[in-house]
């Protein structure tokens, strides 16, 4: 049973009201009054499990995982810019098969002492980013841990078409991209000097702006293979040529440099197209699509596919990392 | 891009192979590597997202959060024993709603100097335990933390029927339980004093067995509400009582004590009947029929659904904690 809402041997010394203190089912009953949930929640928070709209008979499923200190910190980020980019990385996912987003679920681990304004945020950022593609939060489960772990998953619908995977690139397709690249590495980059501006950039890391609906539009227009781009563009490239069998090389003058990147660069001493190349986390869609296809609104055109293996640059491996190092 | 499977910065003196040595990649190759995904899973993992069957076109979907020293104590658990406890913690919860599972998913966070093998461990627990109602591992990430943090998602199909929920227990209905109670609470206390026998009560706490076919033999039946125990009888029967708005009585000699409940309570001195209707994380489910259904085999009749609110038993309010105390 949860501690009464009155209790309040957890809260800390400045009257912070604790997670510790009002318990999971207080945090529950807190972060799911008043949400209204769109039509794909059939039955949402408050049961052993939620039951969701899965209209052609198949559902897309993902999951993201989050962790204080490694993908965050509330120093630079608030709960409501935590819990927007926990959603949005999964939503990315979900865009990424070509999907439509039906409904989210949080997989939550904080310590007793985090105060609940700050898991409040968190929950409004998930309600704010899933209410962009008009989902709900659907369920969910709180536990005591030592470190805040946010691991969200994200429910999709195909509505009848074929999953774009990452294994359907062939030679003579190209390459396209749509949405944010580098934005998230110059707002990184920006904030590890000790800097908060240009606000634009660092907006930009704590708050992807994935573009959810190119994912089911790539998809109608033929899209061989798709990804989103978390890591970096090369870094997930190299994971769709692997998969595809193929090569993909990039033209390092097809991107169009944002004058804010550049801005950036030239004040951080940074080539900009390295952020581009290799900055993850605003998850833009990267995807192939067969020659003379007429690409979606959107998406511009940065490489070819062709035969070989790996991913180059203007022919050339590229020098340096590729993207996000995981366990480094 | 992960680091290369031969990377040994990250092995620790005894050259035991660590997460951080092999990074997420090489921890998902050795996961996914030669298992066999289920005809439900329309897609696995290595793609943005999976895809799995939902054929009535509706998923049922819950997550649950396991956390290393509040949930599992790895010197008491085996990893295998961790792995396979969270996937019944969640497909517990399917059964509860009188559904079929149909996938499970994963967000690991653990820290850079986890053995692999501890890891390979949980995830051949989690495949055991899914291997059980037939279905796959579709899907997961893994990211770096201080502790060892397991959430994990299950989805399910309700074949066509309505979800038993948690408020439609009705005045007049029975109260039945199927599966085992007391059980893990029994093996926990035995570990607790330091002990490690009985086997029986201490494997009973290491690896619940959930009754995962009554959910969907109790929907059939005609349950009107349902519940898996997971808190323990009181506190989760009054999740029933409060969604319904009903009393439910319990009938303590309704409940037939287990000779292993009886010998390990004598030894501690503790009542076997206090476990079975306080303690949790065996997974029973506890259902509500209207009288004279006949109950799917497993089932016994402990109770009553009564005009009023909350728990009784035997017409009282119970002495003492209902079942497990979240955040305290």
């Amino acid at each position: 049973m949860a501690p009464s809402p009155n209790q309040e041997a957890s809260n800390t010394p400045d009257d912070t009201v604790t997670l510790g203190a009002v318990g999971e089912f207080g945090l529950i009953a807190r972060v799911t009054r008043e949400r209204i949930q769109p039509a794909a929640t059939l039955l949402g928070p408050g049961d052993d499990s939620a039951v969701v709209a899965a209209p052609d008979g198949r559902v897309v499923a993902c999951v993201d995982v989050l962790v204080e200190g490694v993908h965050f910190r509330l120093d630079w980020s608030s709960p409501v810019d935590v819990g927007r980019k926990a959603a949005a990385a999964n939503l990315a996912d979900i865009a990424a098969m070509g999907a439509v987003p039906t409904g989210l679920l949080v997989g939550l681990a904080a310590p007793r002492d985090t105060p609940v304004e700050v898991l409040e945020g968190l929950a409004d950022g998930l309600w704010a980013e899933a209410g962009l593609v008009d989902v709900g939060l659907v369920g969910g489960d709180v536990a005591s841990s030592s470190q805040l772990v946010v691991s969200v998953t994200a429910l999709g619908t195909l509505e009848g078409r074929e999953a774009v995977t990452r294994s359907g690139a062939r030679p003579g397709d190209v390459v396209a991209v749509c949405g944010r690249l580098g934005w998230s590495a110059a707002g990184l980059a920006v904030l590890t000097r000790g800097f908060r501006s240009p606000g634009a950039v660092v907006d930009a890391h704590r708050r992807p702006q994935p573009p959810y609906a190119a994912g089911p539009a790539a998809a109608v227009a033929g899209a061989t293979a798709m990804i989103d781009v978390s890591d970096g563009l090369l870094a997930d490239l190299a994971h769709v040529a692997e998969a595809s069998g193929v090569r993909i090389d990039l033209r390092r003058t097809a991107f169009a440099i944002p004058d804010r990147l550049r801005d950036v660069g030239s004040a951080l001493g940074v080539d900009p197209v390295d952020w581009m190349l290799t900055g993850g986390e605003d998850h833009a869609l990267a995807a192939t699509f067969p020659p003379s296809t007429p690409l979606p609104e959107g998406f511009t055109v940065v490489g070819a596919v062709e035969e070989g293996t790996g991913v180059t640059v203007d022919g050339e491996a590229h020098e340096g990392p590729s993207g996000w190092q995981h366990f480094t």
